[in-house]
């Protein structure tokens, strides 16, 4: 048996070397920059060291041919949104394409990538059907077992994780459901593959409108004079509370499931009252951080269109490389409106892929420059950025207007006062 | 040391009880029939026997004088809405002014009744300086420790749960603090009465919106023709969903505190985008039950204005009396608009009190008449109702068109298509 992995991102690379350990696995990627690295012994995500996945039995390529002597397709490319907040399914048309070539009799598909209830079996089972000239449940078989990748979670990995799969015979399910077996500790079947997709994408619109409620708190408690970190904390003390802290919330996930959950019901006629509210009030919170720190600047008299601002943190979550749909950006471009002058900060993101995907240019959190700031904003809590308060001093202009942007409350406002900054926390 | 209580409900019981087993305390209640009962050692919301709260230590009455002699006042009165869903303190007012009238020099005053941030430093202290001529933080002392109790639980009780106490100045939140110490395992204090109230208003806020999506990803997967439950299992195999059902949302609660949220919100200028979300969509679950009800008659050739509807349980949740903003009203108004004939059976609630609080009769679960009802809808999953599937034949009119309505998925779907049932779950 051959396994080939179509995508070798954050998804694929995991699945490809646990699979490796059991059978032989191509590991499929049109970028040849990501192979050519991967071949190397490099993984730029930094989920894996290179003893980690350089196999014998895993091969990774961007040649098409090798995948002929797979019998089982995993596909795991992204699924983004596109500028309108629509789906974007051109990747996974064009690995459903790729794969519909190649599979033969027997072959069994199987989807990781995150989409909209009915998405595999409205698109992609007919793509399939068109490329190959086989036919699904005679020739070929499917199955959903969407990823549950955390970037930077060191305890819920794939191997740890309860893995859900679905299919809609029971030949295939009980398949499926023994393959991943060899790789993940635990396993839950489900009886079809809506069942499955439906299951992924709802987590993330929980997740979502959960962080959004709390953000709204934050913002009525701001205005309230009331500390929404004590509130949370008293809150949580309670058995059925759940713990979420306010904040921006980007990345591949959390930040895009909700428009494909959504796209699925405008199309029934369905016009979604809440699937959609987390998103609503999570994507201006770039807006309310921006204007927050207009405000503070404004009330030492700063004139913002002159202000020296530096954002520590790029990426969408702390610690990790991450650019994918980063909210940083959002703060950006509000501040960029009012002319403020900008410096972006971050030591683990790659400066070549900001440049190139945001324009962005991004500097070494070493390279922060004495006396030169008005405010400065801490957007994502990366571990080089929790250093003791005062040692942001030096960094200030004005060492009587230090004006620090702290998003995700990493000092205490007791910290904060007694060091005499001038502050916003959410 | 004498401890007033004023109320002697579902909050105002249990404290009353937990705190005699230390020090003397007066219960009062302004309800004649409620202290009656009580001093007969009987509590009408089942959550004493006779044994745990008749002491001679604990004194029930509804004369106002034996308030003289307390140094302590818990409040502990309803705060429901009014019929425009503003936030009723009437009741807060009446206890309010009562305390004010006995408090005297080193009184400490503390308010459990659930209410918005800021309405026991603006609304309640100036009634009590009003009333009593003493000033706040001088004369006498305030604490805010809000109430926990989830009716029918029997883990999560005033002893073992997490105690929030609040107050604005260290002197009191230690007196106040060491007080609860006494009765529950676990105190956590915070610095202000703010806090206190937030930290309560907001839990309830969270389930409410926490239960509305699922309701809408209930609504919309009908729709789509998916299963609920399923999805909602499989979801809840990650490590970090909330496993939450759909269903009614009423009590006075979760359908009551984010309106009092919301109150405070819109007063100092900020329209809630979420905080309401989740009332605005389980405010309107009876409705949907009821269409999904009336279609399924007409599916079958039923007509909805000659139908006999079964309506089992009325409370607002499963085993206990308690008829507070029950949400079966709407189910009920709702087909009553179609003019069907509907009977509602509940063994556990107060007929008394609901047809003199709904205007309904309330019939034992016994006294369903064979061979009488078009559909059955089971509301509240009480124990009494949870039968085998089969045991409901026998109610309905026609063999062929049994047509249930289980709202809270009593019945698995494989079991009710196995007995031939025509139904709709959420």
């Amino acid at each position: 048996m051959t396994i080939a992995v179509i995508g070798a991102g954050y998804v694929g690379l995991p699945l490809a070397t646990a699979f490796s350990k059991h059978y032989s696995v191509v590991c499929y990627d049109i970028n040849k920059n990501r192979i050519s690295e991967l071949l190397r012994g490099i993984d730029s995500n930094k989920q894996y060291s290179k003893k980690e996945f350089l196999h014998k039995k895993l091969i990774f390529t961007n040649h098409q041919n090798l995948l002929e002597k797979a019998n089982i397709y995993i596909i795991t490319v992204p699924t983004p949104i596109n500028l309108s907040n629509q789906p974007d399914l051109s990747m996974l048309e064009k690995a459903t394409i790729l794969v519909g070539n190649y599979i033969k009799k027997n072959s069994i598909i199987i989807y990781e990538s995150t989409t909209y209830p009915g998405c595999t079996e409205e698109f992609c089972i007919p793509l399939l059907e068109n490329t190959s000239s086989l036919k699904f449940e005679k020739d070929f078989f499917i199955a959903y077992s969407p990823e549950r990748v955390n970037p930077g979670d060191k305890v819920n990995t794939l191997q740890t994780i309860t893995k859900v799969v679905g299919a809609n015979d029971k030949k295939t399910l009980k398949k499926v459901g023994q393959l991943y077996e060899k790789i993940c500790k635990s396993i839950y079947r489900v009886n079809s593959i809506k069942v499955a997709e439906s299951a992924k994408v709802i987590e993330n619109v929980q997740r979502d409108i959960n962080i959004a409620l709390i953000n709204e708190l934050s913002v009525l408690f701001h205005k309230l004079n009331i500390p929404t970190n004590e509130v949370l904390k008293a809150a949580a003390t309670k058995w059925n509370f759940h713990y979420y802290k306010p904040g921006l919330v980007g990345g591949h996930c959390i930040g895009i499931d909700p428009y494909y959950l959504a796209y699925k019901a405008k199309k029934v006629n369905y016009f979604p009252k809440l699937i959609l509210s987390g998103r609503r009030f999570n994507e201006n919170m770039g807006h309310y951080v921006s204007t927050q720190t207009a405000l503070l600047l404004s009330g030492q008299k700063i004139s913002i269109n002159r202000a020296k601002i530096a954002i520590l943190g790029f990426s969408f979550k702390e610690n990790i490389p991450d650019v994918r749909n980063t909210k940083v950006m959002q703060i950006i471009n509000e501040l960029n409106k009012y002319r403020a002058k900008i410096e972006v900060f971050d030591s683990i993101v790659s400066k070549l892929e900001v440049k190139k995907q945001y324009g962005i240019t991004i500097k070494a959190f070493k390279d922060l420059k004495k006396k030169n700031f008005d405010a400065i904003i801490i957007a994502v809590s990366h571990k080089e950025f929790l250093k003791k308060l005062s040692s942001y001093d030096r960094y200030f202009k004005d060492k009587n207007k230090k004006i620090i942007i702290d998003i995700k409350n990493n000092f205490s406002e007791k910290e904060l006062n007694r060091n005499k900054y001038i502050y916003f926390q959410l």
